[in-house]
C-alpha cells in the first residue's frame, strides 16, 4: 500500500488489488481554529472527526447504493478511519458541485444583490473549478464545455445526478428535524465506461445544516445522524 | 430636459418626447490614471474622449442598423457629445454580455489553470451582473432564470445577439487589420414587444483590440476606424 496523495483532510494510498484507500484525517478545513466548509486552509484538529466524518459518509453512500446511486464506494473500516474506493479519473483538475436549498455563504456574497440571506432555492445545482489559487472560481457549463473539462452529456448527467442526491441526503437529515441549506459534491469517471459516479466522502464538513434555525457543527450534525 | 442619471462615463437626460439624451464625458474607467475597460471607478480624464467614443459608438449602432440588429440608436450629435436613444429597461439591474475570442483579462483570472494568456476562444459569451460592490460577478443562465432576471427565452436571445454582434464589430476591425480580443455589450427590452436590444455604447472603452499582437488604447484605436 502506497501513499500517493496527502489532501488536507485526507491522505490517499493505492492498493495491491487497483483500487484505492481513503484515510480520513482529524483536521478540518476553516482558518484560526473556526471551521468553514468552503476553505482552502487547514483551520483546526479536533480528535476523532476523521472518524466522525467517515461514519456519516459510510452512512450516506450505503443509502446511495441501496437507491442505484453510482459512487466510487466499496467498504469502510472506522476504527481505522479508512473507505476503500474504486479508481475515478477527475474532471479535469476537479469540480466541486453544489446543490443550494437556501440562499447562503458565497451565493449571498456575489447574488446578494438579488437574493436575501436565507431564502429557498429550489435544489439550485452550481459548479465551481477546484483551484486553491483562484479562489475555486465558479464555471458555466459553456465555459466547461470549451475548456475540455466535461462534455455536455456529462454536464446533464452531473447536475441530474447532483439534484438527485442532495434531494436523498435533504430528505435523511430532514427525517432528524435538521434542515440541509446546501452541500457541495464531487464526481469522477469510473469503470471501463467512464460512467459519472459521486467520490470523495459525504460528511459535516460538505454542508450547511440547521436545526430550529441554528447552525449545526460538523461534529455536533455526526453525532445527531449517526446512532 | 431632465438629468435622471450621471454614470462615470456617460449622463443621462430625459427627453420630453419620451426618449433619452446620452452625454459622453472625458471620463474613462481604471485606476490611478491606467485605463481598464473592466474597472469599476474612473480613472482618467482625456480631452476628446467622449466625442470619439460617441464617434464610433455611431459607426457601429449605423452598421448594426443596415444588418438589421436591434438596439437603442435614433441618432446623435458629434458636436455635443450626445446620442439620442430609445427607453429601455433593464434585466436586473443591469448585466455586462462580455464576448470572448481570445483568453485575457478576467477569464485568465478565473480559468488560467486550463487556457493560457492570449489563446483562441470560439465567440465565448459569459454573463456579469453589474454590481460593483461585489466586483460584477459572473453568473449561469440558471442562476439569471432563477432570481427572476431573465427568461430562458431571452437568455438564448441575449446570447445569439452577442454572438452576432460581436462577430461584425470583430470583422470591421479586422478590415483595418486590427484583433478583436473581447468586448462587453449591454442590452434592454424596448419597446411595447418588450424586444431584446443593445444599449449603451460601443466604443474602445468596451472592448479589447489589438493590432500585430500589441494592445491598442481605446482613443488610438477610435482615430484608427474612425477618419
Amino acid at each position: 500500500m502506497k501513499l500517493i496523495y496527502q489532501g488536507k483532510t485526507k491522505d490517499v494510498y493505492q492498493l495491491e488489488d487497483g483500487n484505492y484507500l481513503l484515510k480520513f484525517k482529524d483536521d478540518m478545513t476553516g482558518e484560526n481554529g473556526v471551521f468553514d466548509p468552503g476553505a482552502n486552509t487547514v483551520g483546526l484538529t479536533v480528535e476523532g472527526a476523521g472518524k466522525a466524518g467517515l461514519k456519516l459518509t459510510k452512512m450516506f453512500f450505503e443509502k446511495l447504493r441501496d437507491e442505484g446511486i453510482p459512487t466510487h464506494y466499496i467498504d469502510c473500516n472506522i476504527e481505522e478511519a479508512t473507505m476503500k474506493v474504486k479508481p475515478a479519473t477527475l474532471f479535469g483538475n476537479g469540480l466541486e458541485v453544489i446543490c443550494r436549498f437556501r440562499a447562503v455563504g458565497s451565493f449571498i456574497r456575489r447574488y446578494g444583490m438579488y437574493a436575501k440571506e436565507g431564502q429557498p432555492l429550489d435544489s439550485f445545482v452550481e459548479v465551481t473549478l477546484k483551484d486553491d489559487a483562484r479562489q475555486d472560481p465558479p464555471i458555466s457549463e459553456d465555459a466547461l464545455h470549451m475548456l475540455g473539462i466535461l462534455t455536455r452529456e456529462e454536464y446533464k448527467i452531473l447536475k441530474d445526478l447532483t439534484i438527485k442526491i442532495s434531494n436523498i441526503i435533504k430528505d435523511e437529515l430532514a427525517k432528524k428535524g435538521i434542515e440541509l441549506y446546501d452541500i457541495k459534491l464531487e464526481f469522477g469517471r469510473i469503470g471501463e465506461d467512464k460512467h459519472i459516479a459521486l467520490i470523495d466522502e459525504i460528511s459535516g464538513g460538505n454542508m450547511r445544516a440547521y436545526k430550529d434555525g441554528k447552525y449545526i457543527e460538523p461534529l455536533e450534525l455526526e453525532k445527531l445522524l449517526v446512532n
